[in-house]
């Protein structure tokens, strides 16, 4: 997604999300939001990306959720910087709260900041954040016709992460099928098929989030 | 959910769910609002529903997504008759759609009406469709932990459905975790742990929704 630096201010969140983006930069942190269906395994890609990121870049995270802490819990377990955004019932993020949870983060040790927003395929697409780039994560279970229900966000998001490949032999699930479906919708976004359970396919994901980040320190 | 006859208007979504309500009780059409994550698996429900029920009770079905007409074409091959809404975006049916689509149905010629909403676990919730009752379907995959994550709509529904039991060997899935969560959150609903892949527990889910559309006799 390519943002100018200079841009209208259509609305409140815009105005924020721009105000996120520029102290992200400034401080030379690139920033992911996640999204996905609840279950996709957004927490579970966070626990395995810094695992297979260990040494070579600082990480930090922001969770969102409309109740509970236990994402957050799980994170801090493995040594992260982490805020825990209760949204209160509302059904995604939005850069005001972002920029809150920024507040609390020790901005300067982390290079790469992964915002967890709340499980839903639908509602979070037109909240810009700030980040620097937007994923979506499927999963095996759910279908392959995901991006034909739910296309505003395959449509809309930088790379597609494809998880739950262990489970790829217990459920019909056309690979191709949804390759073909979100290249119809998004030419550019990648898609990396992986397992956070096995760790297959992970170093792909891995080294597209390292150029991300070369990529960001050269717009800072 | 208990819905009394008489009741205050307190929005037009109530005040037209009310209106729905009248016109199936009226056609002794019982109904069930299915709520769930992208992918859990309402539309296989129904199909393997229709299965069990063949013979019993005549089904139809309005399928409700935000694009895309797939469920209803997998339901119509299946000989129900089935109204399919496009939301255009929306992320939860609403009253008045429901009631835009019930003139479309042959409502005499059904016993029961399933009403598939937009995949999402949140928005859903706050708009009564006027139906006799409202279910979540939650599938292994997802993990034991979404009653935790999403209590709103746990502690809304007359019943839980937890789907892809035949998953259950592969992946990590607490399903006594699962149980404590939601009768914490919700004493009175039953769960019924069922795999519309091999039909495993479809029996029993069965013979509540026969026992639902004997009791919705007696409200009409």
């Amino acid at each position: 997604m390519k943002v100018p630096v200079v841009r209208n201010i259509l609305s409140a969140n815009d105005r924020l999300a721009g105000e996120n983006r520029q102290k992200l930069l400034g401080r030379r942190v690139c920033s992911v939001n996640i999204m996905a269906s609840p279950g996709a395994g957004k927490t579970s890609l966070i626990l395995r990306t810094a695992e297979e990121l260990k040494g070579k870049l600082r990480l930090g995270v922001i969770e969102g959720d409309i109740a509970s802490r236990v994402d957050a819990d799980k994170v801090a377990a493995a040594g992260m910087p982490v805020v825990q955004i209760n949204t209160g019932g509302t059904c995604h993020l939005d850069a005001p709260m972002v920029g809150a949870a920024l507040e609390q983060l020790p901005l300067e040790e982390i290079d790469l900041l992964f915002i967890e927003n709340v499980g839903n395929l639908i509602c979070p697409v037109d909240f810009d954040l700030g980040t620097k780039a937007s994923i979506v994560v499927s999963s095996i279970p759910e279908g392959d016709d995901k991006p034909y229900k739910y296309p505003g966000i395959f449509a809309a998001v930088d790379a597609v992460v494809l998880n739950k490949l262990d489970l790829a032999p217990y459920v019909p699930f056309d690979r191709a099928a949804f390759r073909g479906l979100v290249a119809g919708l998004n030419a550019k976004a990648p898609i990396f098929e992986l397992s956070c359970s096995t760790g297959e396919g992970l170093a792909a994901w891995a080294e597209w989030l390292v150029a991300l980040v070369a990529r960001s320190r050269e717009d800072a």
